[in-house]
């Protein structure tokens, strides 16, 4: 698996007196996408109980043009570097053939410590297996 | 403690497309005034490592007035019951004398049991003992 | 159109640090199935440039299991009484078949004011055709 | 006005499973930093009526610690950029002395059409007036 699109809706709450989608929303339409792309894998990004996590590094959005209610669109997410510890995704959201927006976002593979801290560790090859960057 | 006064301004998030708060923040408000009571009383609803947590039973609320961006309000807690295993709230909230909504909300003390299910307990005499019915 | 069943799956940010999907949830989650059922009817809740709104009037929910992260899981919405100028709806979610949380809605139907306030009118004949209440 | 710090709390609806604040919040953290900084320089964002707005036009975050439940922290917010369209922030989450995330955020001033599409205009002297870059 190297991409994933998913097609979703804008709803009601996810919009604000501006009359559009709130900006917060895009980060969460991109992590959907992701999700979904592990579970395409046959995987959980979070299965119960795994002493695994995938905190976000870094996540960015230029936003093109407004989403408002009840608009469909695409989050087409892709794996653009694949490194032992991280995973780097581009998204685009489209609006037919729109584009309203692209992100970045970097996830880190870590173990949560018995205190709560994280520590950085390599990538499970039973997980980096099913992924590759995608390509065109 | 039997009551809390929480003093809040409404964020540009909480608001919807047809210009108000969305109704879903009213249950928000209503459980930040619940955990401010708990830190008043000296303690935290959800301590780290604890293995007992507070789930809601029930929630509710009758809207009045609409809430908008920027606008200051109080949320009024109060307890009205407060039996071996439960703890039921009643709230208002209030833009300067007028009441813009009321709410209730009923929660269980429970244990978490090891494959996650939830086990309803008593709550601890530690916790019981800081709270009491608000009495007018 | 008198109910309708909406197929959702939990999302990561809709959990919480209990670990189970945070209980604000469910009032969106009902929200969601009366705008697709409104869609159904071919019509759309909040449409551009209408004066007309429908702000909520009460919202009550009984929690009776926890839903948790990637859980998939229907919501199901019917009308359950209709007069004049409110809608009532009764919704329960399911997961196969348990029962995880009954929930109530009532909406009204008003007229934004220039000046924002909100007056109750009548449903429009046009959108109240669309919808009766529900009978098993 | 060149910045304004916001102390802010950890509310339980903020975090998710993985145990700490899901990150989409961090984004919301820096605007609610943005609304305060205006009110301080005698501005509201989003005045009822205006036929102004202030979409943003990207936004990002790296994140180098997790916040948890109930944590206190600072947002402190900076205008870095002020060109006669936009207004460039940047920001840093700290509790007590540790930087937990980094993030900047650009946004346009624009005119609403009629039709809703949003005209880039220069930003209103009487704005533009009441802020300045920051500088140490």
């Amino acid at each position: 698996m190297s991409g994933y699109r998913l097609t979703r809706r804008v709803q009601f709450y996810e919009t604000d007196v501006a009359g559009i989608v709130h900006f917060s929303w895009f980060y969460r339409y991109m992590e959907e996408a992701e999700h979904a792309l592990w579970r395409e894998a046959g995987l959980s990004i979070h299965p119960h109980g795994s002493e695994i996590g995938w905190p976000r590094v870094s996540a960015s959005f230029d936003f093109h043009r407004a989403l408002r209610f009840e608009d469909e669109f695409d989050v087409c997410l892709r794996i653009v570097e694949l490194t032992s510890r991280r995973i780097c995704y581009a998204c685009v959201l489209q609006k037919q053939n729109l584009k309203m927006a692209t992100g970045t976002m970097t996830v880190a593979c870590v173990r949560k410590r018995p205190d709560r801290t994280l520590e950085a560790i390599d990538i499970p090859a039973e997980i980096a297996s099913r992924f590759e960057v995608y390509r065109q």
